[in-house]
């Protein structure tokens, strides 16, 4: 049977309501009330998994979905093996590099070298400044990255904005952006190939519904 | 002023009562309308920080915070150079190896060479297979552990366990403990050695509370 990754979190409305137009139902996981991380669409022909969005593309790689949605932030991050299919355009945010608004630094490259640099996604921070030949260190988080730079543990962070609210409510500024993110449908490579589960066919409906709308 | 980082989640209302025990009152963080991540004590005399239980032991070994207080599973996953000082008793779980209760497997050793191992805490699950000397995969999650067997990803998971609710509801069961948990103490190596703003008094303290109620 068809199974379908979605992230927990912000992506996650619109993926459904994107599956429910190409015929695909799986807005049970939006009832608060709701404990099943595994659930069958009513007609029978696909289930869905609810997993962390980081993990969505675990899932995708090792074959036990064969179709996910995950943001691009997280592909960059991770590099899974992983066919990226389609850019769906929702979920839009950037990664940014932030400072303290009351700190001199207006632009990445004027940060001191040997700063820190407080990060999730450790990967993506590492190669820009490898990529602005800037050596910091860079300080792995899981949460709350803003703290760093409020108790002074690092210089900057980097990190996903969206609206800017958290970064505003912290006294931080944003100084330079890496890359632009948005929600994409990836897929395992080989039942992409082999067309397992008539694969072909759910994409071509999930690609024009998105031409549709951007 | 001291800093003390408090994780977020299940060991705070505890870590939040002992601290108060010892006249430090950080219960503003157990108000679910509070957003500040950094309070003061009323008394003025020491400030926390509230931060995701794995970034604690980062803003110790960083002397952002002199003292916090983790799980040990976070400690023995994350290896931090910090000061292990007191085991304070509570938040005890176990970290143990599950499986799906209709295999056939009854402890660890029984599970096929090469199987695949989900867990968020992939350095204890690769420790604890070396030891035993059985090759396995180890696959890196965030979240929902228990979907690995579930889905067929993976025969067995490493995971925290206390009260074995979420195994149970998900048809797993429980086949090797790893270690127990509890949660630590920690202090900024430096900090304690050089007993800056006087920390010895409060570590003190807390060990007597920590004694008269074990």
């Amino acid at each position: 049977m068809l199974t379908v990754a979605l992230p927990k979190g912000a992506l996650l409305k619109d993926s459904i309501s994107l599956l429910q137009s190409v015929g695909l139902d799986f807005s049970a996981f939006l009832d608060s009330a709701n404990r099943q991380l595994q659930i069958q669409d009513p007609t029978g022909k696909a289930q869905a998994l609810l997993v962390r969005t980081h993990d969505v593309p675990v899932y995708v790689e090792y074959g036990q979905a064969q179709l996910g949605i995950a943001g691009y932030d997280v592909l960059r991050e991770k590099k899974p093996q992983v066919a990226h299919l389609i850019d769906l355009g929702y979920g839009r945010c950037r990664m940014s590099v932030a400072v303290k608004a009351s700190s001199p630094y207006r632009s990445a490259v004027e940060l001191p070298t040997n700063s820190r640099v407080a990060s999730k996604f450790v990967h993506c921070a590492r190669e820009y400044f490898d990529s602005i030949d800037l050596p910091v260190e860079i300080v792995p988080l899981y949460g709350s990255v803003e703290l760093g730079p409020i108790t002074g543990m690092s210089e900057a962070i980097v990190d996903l904005v969206s609206t800017g609210r958290t970064l505003r409510e912290n006294g931080l500024i944003e100084i330079e952006v890496l890359y632009e993110s948005t929600a994409r449908l990836i897929a395992h490579p080989l039942s992409y190939r082999l067309n397992t589960d008539n694969l072909s066919e759910i994409i071509e409906k999930i690609r024009s519904k998105t031409l549709a709308t951007v």
